[in-house]
């Protein structure tokens, strides 16, 4: 029999952040591709264009009138899935048909008053800025919400629906599900093993070097072991962090340089404004700020779709769908392409 | 205060299949859609293709050629992300770095020799014949493999690179993830409850009737109370069953008539071929056959991406791949918009 070889012999890994299993079968990227090509993405989007409800001195559907915002600009979701105040469902429900009270706020927040910018394209000052504007949402809505929920969808074939360089927030009364796990999780490593999950981890990463893409003093960006999507990234602080308010100025301006790196590779793979859906974890907050949180560490989700190249996706249909998440390259094969590129914008070399 | 409206009022509804939540936010229907829009399927496709690797007459990459079939198909996927043959990656690792080792088969069935045909158009004694494809797969694979996963992903927006009717089969010597959940979900329900979930939860809805899609005397479809993908549906056995191969004569005959009838209703509300993933989950087979499986209720899921037309897709992304689950309607309305659509295809009508 021959030797196991990651690269050609399908096996399982366990994501010890989600206790869950992924089928990684890197021999599946030989067969060819037939099925669906998505449109790239346009590069013409106009600077500014006052149509678009994003930009400084736009009308918003609600008819509210946007600043003249020349760095970041928050403002209310106007279709939001929260809502501070829905009536509660009530309570005694059947095992079976169990509903529960689910209040909140939806946010959205421009990066820039630029439309045609993006952040790896962005000043290191500037991406700093997005940052302290985090820490803030993480502090005033953190007060009073459990789970503060910053996450980015970009590009079309994330679902987005505005080029305009923007994040949102959803914060809520409840533990999401995927937070509700990382917490339990998290928990119960501590418990286990007397270290923070994700402290030992990113320490056996950095040592290891294997799948680390970039990393500086501050902060570690690997594709996990356990990585799902084609070339997802996790990125870690390497001193133990609960939240992004906890983080100190040289800490933020770090932290603003590596995304910057991070997000020009990913743009540099396919030579596309690489979509993707990113977001922060970080311990609980609302009535859990008085809790002992020491199992949490601060993190970043990164889940790029693309697999092949800048129009061939993974589709995680049918089997991942039904019976298991699956993956067509190793995640050590991901950070390998990753790391070796250039940390110059291929938009920069263009011009 | 405002009594709770569910279709006003965003709330959690509980998956006691999954042991996890979903956002309900029936509200955000009213926001306008400007982000992407999917392209149409094409409703070109020839009848025979020589050069599709599916057809009757056809080589296959292996360089085998395909008998002239006049009703189903099987053969082994040219690209298999599961083999029968994988060396095991070893056991004693690092409790962030476990692996295991993953061995099985993968399949494909053709449903019909024309390529231009789908389950809807197809006649009852046709589709007939799937059934019983599919259950003796279950038998022959289910002999040695643990879990034997049929799916069908339709439509290239769910990354089906054929258009050729057909589904496919991958057979494992482990539980995947979503089959571990639905094991430990009923297991957990039969000994707190004394019933199987999904009997007990069948009886329930035929009863109130505001949920259901299409029934007949053996079977049930229904929006289930906790459905994540906007018309997402839920086929049950009103009987208990384990398994494919216990179903009657009767009840596959049954069984053909009511995929018919749901998957024209599918086609007809936004008049075009539906895409969905769908699949089976029953009993786990290999050793467990020899194993009391009473918690087990024979399911098929039907998990279909589109939101408002035939070119507006639902995004699972932001939110929902990193905190929750979130729906834009609530599971009664997409029922009922599904239970008044008529049970002639659209493509019928038109000729
Ligand atoms: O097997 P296919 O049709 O080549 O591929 C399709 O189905 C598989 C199983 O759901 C997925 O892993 C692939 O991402 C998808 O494109
Ligand atoms: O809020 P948006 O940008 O209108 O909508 C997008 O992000 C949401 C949160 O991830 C998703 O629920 C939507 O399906 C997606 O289209």
């Amino acid at each position: 029999k021959p030797t196991f070889d990651p690269k050609e012999h399908q096996h399982l890994r366990y994501n010890p952040l989600r206790d869950s299993w992924v089928l990684v079968s890197a021999h599946r990227m030989k067969r060819p591709w037939k099925g669906q090509v998505e449109k790239p993405p346009e590069d013409n989007t106009p600077r500014h264009d006052p149509n678009n409800p994003l930009c400084p001195g736009s009308v918003r559907a609600n008819g509210e009138v946007n600043p003249e915002y020349d760095s970041t600009f928050m403002f209310d979701n106007d279709f939001p899935a929260l809502q501070p105040d829905a009536p509660d469902p009530g309570s005694d429900h059947h095992p079976l048909f169990q509903s529960k009270a689910a209040r909140g706020v939806c946010k959205v927040m421009c990066f820039h008053p630029w439309s045609d910018i993006t952040l790896p394209l962005m000043q290191p000052a500037e991406i700093r800025k997005v940052i302290d504007k985090w820490a803030d949402l993480i502090v005033e809505l953190g007060a009073e919400y459990t789970w503060v929920q910053i996450f980015e969808n970009k590009g079309a074939m994330m679902g987005c629906s505005n080029p305009h360089p923007h994040c949102q927030v959803w914060a809520s009364n409840f533990l999401p599900n995927e937070a509700a796990l990382a917490e339990r999780c998290q928990r119960d490593f501590l418990q286990k093993h007397g270290e923070p999950l994700l402290v030992q981890y990113a320490r056996m990463e950095a040592q290891a070097q294997e799948r680390v893409v970039v990393e500086n003093e501050h902060w570690l960006v690997v594709v996990p072991y356990w990585a799902t999507w084609p070339f997802q990234t996790l990125l870690l602080p390497r001193r133990h962090v609960f939240r992004l308010p906890d983080l100190t100025a040289q800490e933020r301006d770090s932290l603003a340089s590596i995304m910057k790196r991070l997000l020009t590779k990913y743009d540099n793979l396919f030579e596309v404004s690489f979509p993707y859906s990113m977001g922060w974890h970080g311990a609980p907050t609302g009535s859990h700020l008085q809790e002992d949180m020491s199992h949490w560490q601060l993190h970043a989700h990164y889940y790029p779709p693309l697999l092949r190249s800048a129009t061939i996706r993974k589709f995680m249909v049918g089997y991942e769908m039904l019976a298991n998440e699956q993956r067509d390259l190793t995640p050590e094969q991901a950070a390998d392409q990753l790391r070796k590129l250039g940390e110059e914008h291929y938009k920069m070399k263009k011009t």
